[in-house]
């Protein structure tokens, strides 16, 4: 293991954070809130912290996977106890795992809240909260990859261990001007948005927060209401279509960019993903139409509460406990399913998902033809039987650790819907569950270890599980 | 496909289980009881078709898995519905989706009821219910070519597709053989608790019903209140036993015939599967200590009902549903873990837990140290790489079905935790789930599309998914 190495971007990272902290500590200049002594104290906390661990140039600059993994462990939980500062030095979160809770929730862009008052923080930390979900969206290492030369070989490990997906495909083959491609596109999408929801009479301040929201896949509100607070059809449909966009593989804008419409278009993941959608949107369309005064109605809710869940945002703007089961239910597998690899979004993604049911498909067929069955295709090209095995291993794993934390939380004594929901809400980096933790719900009444477990439940999603299981791996730590 | 052979096969368990009918139906006689035109004609049907099915022998004998696998599947769906008929066709219970789902709890030996009134059954119905459970405990064809020849060459083919596990074992090179020495272990166990139980007090006839529904680890009882009814320690305790007993391994059983104690104390499942046991007992007892007047009673409870659970009976002597919810998660993992591969019960089954666990940490060190890892070693023997590849499928697929079932049956509008543990308790051939359908509950409310849903998890849970799903696969009724 490179420490040296390890240290050294772990700094540059906390440097990168620190500085964008910066960004909130102005507003609250500008807000004249009491809060800028905690926000500028805690960026120029991390902005010493950062330049003294990355002073130094390290000698060997190899990375392997395994200190890609380490790194981007470590820089997550480091940027989520920075992050967390500022909350709980201002005295607006009294209880630092609280304040820690929502900076992890914040950074793996889950919008799971501890906040019972929303709308009593100050202007600048719920910037700040929202910023977190912008940061985290894309990848903070990818970010940092995009702003300045990591200077390490094999930097593609560090990207590798942060993105989302089974496979991490290059766009261009210098990996820092993907991470500026990709940077690119994200910021291009958020000030679009930003612009669209202004015109539809929105405040500035407002657009901004929930464009952060939205982009960032997190669903993070500055209002306890959410969207419903606006009650705007306009609003709904424009974060409705750019929760959308943003659980899209952000390659296929890269390809649309360059022009090959056709090839995006073709992408079986998102048709596959395009296609639950408004399957998942007609099924609660129809199942919730009585409940509405019009089928339109019905569908501007459904379409919004399944757009929020299946690209894991978790924003509302309807209660939709008080749907249905079948509703319910059908949220509860879009829970899982999550968006595309390669988006902002979190939970098992789609091409997961169709990658095992494909590999079921031809284990039958195996079975009942006793003979070899060639490979299996995805996007037209065949996959490799490692990632084939390594999908299902990554879904039994996924499943083990929602029936371990549930089983910790459990502690709490809260229901059992509750309980199983919030392990599925965190770990798939949505936000609100059933029971309790609904849309309308927060996660405040939990104890301070199930906060810890829900925490650590977040990074898990947002990194995919192995980084972040590996630090609890003994020979990591080896040199 | 072999069509002939399979009709032939087909043929045989159908005069086989028509025979076995011949024992209630003996018993409405003497009891007097009005059923017994239902029984008698039922059985005489069965025994009838079977003999016509039968009749000629094919001359290709060849038997591959394929056939194997819709024989099994065939043969279970057939003994159901013939089981079912008896319920039917008396009138006790007036709906044929209620006698037929009651048939394959019996079958499978799940023990999940629609009876909202047990005691009110004839005697003589209610021990077929019973006996349905250790028909189908060891396995219906393994049954079959216990007492007769089957006439096929392979019907190693017939053993696999019935028998729960990712690998089967052999006892001897002869599958009829293997089979007997199986049946010989199982009487052996039904006889000395019926002794076990008569001894302590039970009538003859609650004893044979009790015993029936340990060994085969299915749970119906004759009485409404199940083993909480008798209120008697010793029988909690031997009951706790035997369905500990029942699911470990019969393989195990037959080395100790053999004088082999040591080998088949050595084994890894076993060593997990009463770790686990123990673990989940001790931790439950203290769970529930303050809800019971010692901690002696509330281990006889915490004991019976995680042996109960574990051992995927479903027998009861206290309501788990009033527990805290901590116990409540326990329980609920232990549905899903199941007991050991070949024994009576249902669930995942322990080895698979295992080798799956296995083939995560091994992943890690691949991830960690960039190079080739040896074989996972299990039972002290190296693990073929499709056996772990095949039980990761296994997993994902058992997901996949809990998730499909669960939308399905949440059509009825029942609340979250009864409608994804009704789906858990079916496949893991438990009985009770939590909520409406905990161990005082009943499945009688759910619509008719529900039941045959958790109809078919039963059978799917029992015959491991692929006998079961292959049916609706075209290419297995080709020619």
């Amino acid at each position: 293991m490179n420490f040296r190495m390890v240290v050294h971007i772990l700094g540059k990272v906390l440097c990168v954070v620190g500085l964008l902290m910066l960004l909130p500590a102005a507003l609250a200049l500008y807000y004249r809130e009491t809060c800028f002594a905690a926000l500028a104290a805690t960026a120029a906390g991390m902005i010493a912290a950062g330049l003294l661990m990355s002073w130094k140039k390290p000698e060997n600059r190899t990375l392997y996977s395994r200190e890609g993994f380490l790194i981007v462990a470590l820089a997550w939980i480091g940027i989520s106890v920075g992050g967390a500062l500022p909350f709980y030095c201002s005295g607006e979160i009294p209880r630092f795992i609280d304040a820690f809770f929502e900076a992890v929730s914040g950074f793996t862009t889950t919008g799971s809240s501890i906040l019972t008052d929303v709308e009593a923080m100050s202007k600048s930390l719920l910037f700040w909260r929202s910023f977190t979900h912008w940061i985290g969206g894309m990848g903070v290492l990818v970010f940092v990859m995009a702003i300045m030369p990591l200077g390490g070989s094999r930097s593609m490990h560090l990207l590798r261990a942060e993105s989302p997906g089974p496979e991490v495909g290059k766009l261009v083959p210098k990996m820092r001007f993907s991470a500026m491609i990709l940077y690119g596109i994200y910021f291009g999408l958020t000030v679009l948005e930003i612009v669209l929801l202004s015109l539809g009479g929105m405040p500035l301040y407002d657009s901004v927060i929930t464009t952060f929201g939205t982009v960032g896949t997190g669903g993070f509100s500055s209002r306890a209401a959410s969207i419903a607070a606006y009650d705007s059809a306009y609003v709904d449909g424009v974060v409705t279509v750019f929760m959308i966009l943003c659980g899209v593989n952000f390659n296929l804008y890269y390809l649309m960019l360059l022009g090959r419409f056709s090839q995006a278009l073709k992408s079986e993941e998102l048709r596959w993903y395009l296609g639950i959608q408004l399957a998942a949107m007609a099924i609660i369309t129809a199942n919730i139409a009585h409940l509405y005064p019009s089928i339109g109605t019905a569908f501007r809710y459904a379409s919004f509460q399944v757009a929020t869940i299946n690209s894991t945002t978790g924003f509302a703007t309807a209660d939709y406990t008080l749907w249905p089961e079948l509703s319910q239910c059908i949220l509860v597998l879009l829970m899982l399913c999550g968006s595309c690899a390669g988006s902002t979004a979190g939970g098992i993604k789609t091409v997961r998902v169709i990658l095992s049911f494909k590999s079921v498909g031809r284990e039958m067929r195996r079975m009942t033809h006793n003979r070899s069955v060639s490979a299996l295709r995805f996007e037209g090209k065949p996959v490799r039987e490692e990632t084939i095995g390594g999908v299902n291993l990554f879904l039994v794993l996924y499943t083990f650790i929602i029936c371990a934390s549930t089983l910790l939380i459990s502690i709490d004594g809260f229901d059992f819907t509750t309980t199983l929901t919030a392990s599925i809400a965190t770990i798939s980096n949505i936000g609100p569950g059933l029971g309790l933790i609904g849309p309308m719900g927060n996660f405040a009444d939990f104890s301070w270890f199930s906060k810890l477990v829900l925490s650590f439940n977040m990074l898990v999603g947002r990194l995919e599980i192995f980084p972040l299981i590996m630090i609890f791996s003994p020979s990591i730590w080896k040199r």
